[in-house]
């Protein structure tokens, strides 16, 4: 399949090498390809250049937000919180009718660690983003655990731990959840509901950044236990 | 043990009789006992009057919110989101010192189903709690279940889901955390951190509400899986 994910960071990186991997054809998205190409300051993560990790990676190709959203037959977005927005509206039409699963989250590290989120309670990044792109099938997914998680939910606990999907398109939904199962490996996929559901997935983000800095290790996930 | 607990719904009846069954002395607190004692309209989730349920239940006793208070070396406030405010306010200087073990949610009914909170993401009720009792050793705790498995949690799963503690003292946190393995017999408890991180437990109120209306079953529990 042809996936297009917005975000050349840590995220963007791991999914798009683990998809390349499983065969898929991948194109980045970012604001200024160009700019990013000859980037070669490390990553605030991984350490990695995106020069350096591009040249290590030379299947994976790079785009506009745009061209990447008319590259993929799915599209990720992989922005972090802050950049989601402007990611989704340089991409503009091209997201028109195509599937995107968000797994952005909108943390605020303005008052330090454990992130807060900036969007509240009665809102959500994901709401947001399905206004800001309405004829786009937005799925909320992936948020919930850290990257090297996402394409390889068996790295934990043989994958016994639970995922969710939110969005008001059905069928996109039906679609990501077979995309979750078949291509990443993930076995329990709840469906919790609209978009608005957002909501509740990214709140999740409270209790996961203050058990991320308890264990001092981003290997854990949620189980739904019923 | 005597234990007061602050409430007397559903959550208050289930844990008093639990406990009284596992020989503890249970005081519940109410704004007006003998106004409670000769309630006849049922309640809203068992649909048991109260005068009903405490004939059931002799040994439990019924007290003002400051009398269980002062009865219990374990406080519990199992009092509605709206009502904890005013129950703790109402005990006074008798919760000085003691360790309140606080159960009770923010959540805002008015706009529908699912509730949404009405403490937001940079506060908390435990919070709320604490500052009005500075004095009590507030750990905030079984927040995140329905009352069958708070104290039953091997009613589900064998209990093998995650219970989590925060609060301020360390000392009540430890006391919390032993009562819950010894006498309710959770496995698997997180100390999560301060009080503040009481924003990230009632927060998983939010994707609870939502799980509870798919599943149609409040049994239903997070594990962490680390």
């Amino acid at each position: 399949m042809q996936i297009g994910i917005f975000g050349t960071g840590m995220v963007g990186r791991v999914l798009s090498a683990a998809l390349v991997a499983k065969g898929h054809a991948v194109m980045l998205g970012t604001r200024d390809p160009r700019a990013t190409a000859v980037r070669r300051e490390p990553d605030r993560y991984t350490g990695e250049s995106f020069a350096d990790w591009t040249a290590a990676h030379p299947t994976v190709r790079l785009g506009t937000y745009a061209d990447a959203a008319a590259f993929g037959g799915l599209v990720m977005n992989a922005t972090s919180g802050h950049g989601s927005l402007p990611a989704v509206q340089a991409a503009g039409s091209a997201l028109d009718g195509k599937i995107l699963i968000d797994i952005a989250n909108p943390l605020d590290f303005s008052k330090g660690m454990p992130p807060s989120l900036f969007v509240g309670i009665t809102d959500s990044l994901g709401e947001q983003i399905q206004r800001a792109a309405p004829k786009a099938r937005v799925v909320k997914s992936l948020n919930t655990i850290a990257a090297p998680l996402m394409a390889n939910p068996r790295a934990l606990a043989a994958g016994d731990h639970t995922m969710f999907v939110a969005g008001d398109d059905e069928s996109a939904k039906t679609t990501v959840t077979t995309f979750l199962r078949d291509e990443l490996g993930w076995t329990d996929v709840i469906d919790i509901g609209g978009i608005e559901a957002s909501r509740a997935t990214e709140s999740l983000l409270l209790p996961w950044a203050r058990l991320f800095g308890l264990f001092g290790s981003p290997m854990l996930a949620f189980k739904v236990v019923r």
